[in-house]
């Protein structure tokens, strides 16, 4: 590790990344409009963007009621990821919910759902969509200094 | 499916997507800085993001030495995930391959390697990096219409 990179208030796991806190791995997660939901199909690991939104600690998407998601993710472990970069910058951060996935057929829970759901990109006629409720057990995130980050701690006299 | 998403020559999935060919797939694979490995590691999924590069239909990045990357996926069953999406379009595309990774200790590989190595964007001793390669069994690609999509079919007449 170089010495740019070391602050006492500021964590990194042992690749030299910083570790985010809770609060700042929920909010980036809330924020970013797709996220990728990772889940064993057959053997293989599938892993495929979806629109999210979040409700309290849980992760919630739509997915067509025929859809291999359903099918595969139910009571099942999962995991879901978004992240975001920037080349220039070399810059970058990700943010990984391990949990078990379910359908959401409680009624009060999708009404909950509806005035919070963002439009959906694939145009479908929503009565044929099912809502994935993913229950979180773990939410961790890492960052890339970046050049920006580096810059920030050199100035800060580390 | 609405009658403007349907076009004779451009294959759709169950669910509406636009199915990409194997040379989209590819091109958009390779064209990609980052890209996300995910893998089973204690009875979870791993989703993590990192800069790969790609060789014949194979994908390579490398990790730090010591990393739960190395020591999980040596051998095993992995999947490598790119996509992109623009969200005032609503649209987007993904490429998922899966595969099989393991650590590439071949002097020869590692050669062909060197010259086509994007810089790291983790700053890291290059010496304690190990390469891995996920050896690809099969690359499939998924794109959303979008409204660009739609407004050029709908145009086209269909």
């Amino acid at each position: 590790m170089t010495s740019d990179r070391h602050h006492e208030n500021v964590p990194t796991d042992h690749t030299g990344l910083r570790v985010l806190t809770f609060d700042q791995c929920l909010r980036r997660l809330a924020e970013c409009p797709v996220g990728r939901i990772a889940f064993v199909l057959d053997g293989e690991i599938a892993v495929l963007p979806v629109n999210h939104t979040v409700l309290g600690l849980n992760v919630y998407f739509r997915t067509l009621g025929d859809s291999k998601i359903e099918a595969a993710v139910n009571g099942d472990r999962v995991s879901f990821e978004v992240d975001a970069y920037n080349p220039r910058a070399k810059d970058g951060w990700s943010v990984l919910v391990h949990g078990t996935a379910e359908v959401v057929s409680d009624r009060e829970d999708l009404r909950r759902l509806e005035p919070i759901t963002r439009e959906p990109w694939v145009p479908a006629d929503s009565s044929r969509m099912t809502w994935i409720r993913v229950r979180s057990t773990a939410i961790t995130g890492r960052a890339l200094w970046g050049d920006e980050g580096r810059r920030s701690l050199s100035a800060s006299g580390t």
